[in-house]
């Protein structure tokens, strides 16, 4: 287990190379991946997500940079929509955009939302612990987007941030309803757009509806690109840091994103399984005849569960 | 099976009772659906997406309103986020806030995105299935956000429509780069915003650079809010439908679909399976100790799936 011991150490390469062979599952991931565990420190995950055009990429380099001046070591995993064609990621330079990546204590990583399952790169978990394992105290993960995916990083992240920006359109009373739920620290980001004072009344107020909160969000104002804002959205963050390790949040999530893990990785092997099964000539012949509907899914869906599950 | 002889008679709330037991998964619901499937008759599946704020409702229904002039019945299924705390859809009001709700040729539906698996609702296939035998000839199956639900999307519908807006910000290239490969049928809309003619360009020249389309992407300019352009979009859905059913594309999709289906049903099962598994006592405590770093993730895992799994 060279490759764990230069991760530990904190080699750049290793922690690389380690996620790489994770994302391709290559032969023994998952035996290094139990090394990788036995060796986290519990870093804190911070997700990033909001509507396109937010500024999220903007205001996690920022953020990264403030907690570098504490001397923090930083992982940033970029997760990217993947094309369902040539099965590449789409954005992939989100590596050269930032100037960070020069610095030996940040860690940068986009990452494709491949595969079947859920809106989060299907080796999102494993990057956390190996970048976990790296050193790094601080985690980000920006999503793209919204929807699913804002869904699946509040089941990833110890704070989940909600970057929203004024004058988004029509779907911006649907956005707001649903992201209430969601973000732990809420920023309107290009705060000198027209709109700004009107979108944090309206989110205050929103917030304001719910009166049992545990942890109310907290809301500011910033413009990531020019820098302001940015330490009153980090004391926020570092507010409901503190606020989940009193109050045993923390242990919960970690516990939450432990099981995640777990049914992802078992959902990873059934697809395998279901692959292989899918190409037998019997059961090919089936889903060709749900097209004359000689055959139908959920027939073919009973027969492929046979020979797969324990019953 | 009273209600599958209604569904097909055309009678609406047996439409509405039909995708309430699949989405909640009734008992007997996977053999109504193969009934179901038996009575389709080949609807068109319509995907309509694009980043929040880019006006996909008002689109939708000004197209579904078209279709009803040519005396098309219409189906609309709207992907609603689901929030993960209250379980609940987000939106919501999807249906009340169109007036084709009154129109007794006209199907709409919100579903959320609920569960584990993927942007689309788990039952969204089944939806599409239930409509189909209702007598919809064309089914409109629209989302929120863009990211893992577009991917999504473009699986399901034979033609998929990409809504695009002037000036939505930095991350416009990226989403650009992004949807090229998934959209058949663009649109420019809110084309009276400053900046469309350069949205169109651009997303023309992004076009050009591919060379060996089979099919190059149509796109055009509306604004859906004043009725503007919706023609224009609505012949181009047309000439793609031509094209796809003449080139033998439209039955890949279809089987496409259904094979995403027999998988979305596996995983489903398998996923109450692991629900009952993560209960049992010692499985419970082996998760628990994830936390102190005895067990991991993976070694879990493996004992799940050791007991779902045949060898």
């Amino acid at each position: 287990m060279n490759l764990i011991k230069k991760l530990v150490e904190g080699n750049k390469r290793a922690c690389a190379r380690l996620i790489s062979i994770i994302e391709n599952e290559s032969t023994g991931y998952l035996d290094l991946l139990k090394e990788v565990h036995k060796n986290t420190k519990g870093a804190y995950v911070i997700g990033i997500t909001g509507p396109p055009g937010a500024g999220k990429s903007t205001l996690t380099d920022k953020l990264a940079k403030k907690l570098r001046e504490k001397n923090k070591k930083i992982g940033i995993i970029a997760i990217d929509p993947t094309s369902p064609f040539t099965k590449g990621a789409i954005l992939g330079d989100r590596i050269r955009m930032s100037d960070l990546n020069l610095d030996p204590d940040v860690f940068i990583r986009s990452m494709g939302t491949r595969g079947y399952l859920g809106g989060l790169s299907k080796a999102t978990y494993g990057a956390i612990k190996v970048m976990d394992a790296y050193g790094c105290d601080y985690i980000f993960v920006e999503t793209v987007g919204v929807g699913q995916s804002e869904v699946d990083i509040v089941k990833t992240a110890d704070t989940t941030v909600m970057v929203m920006v004024p004058g988004l359109g029509d779907d911006i009373q649907a956005i707001k309803a649903g992201v209430m739920e969601i973000g732990d620290v809420f920023i309107i980001n290009k705060s000198d757009k027209d709109g700004a004072k009107r979108t944090l009344i309206e989110i205050e107020m929103m917030l304001d509806f719910k009166k049992d909160w545990e942890f109310r969000p907290l809301v500011s104002m910033a413009i990531s690109s020019e820098g302001k804002g940015i330490d009153e959205v980090l004391e926020n963050i570092i507010k409901h840091k503190a606020y989940q390790e009193k109050s045993g949040k923390l242990t919960e999530k970690i516990l939450q994103r432990n099981k995640s893990e777990i049914k992802e990785i078992i959902h990873r092997k059934i697809e395998n399984k279901i692959q292989n099964i899918e190409s037998e000539k019997e059961i090919e012949d089936m889903i060709m005849k749900t097209l004359s509907r000689e055959f139908d899914p959920y027939t073919v869906s009973e027969n492929i569960l046979k020979k797969i599950i324990k019953d």
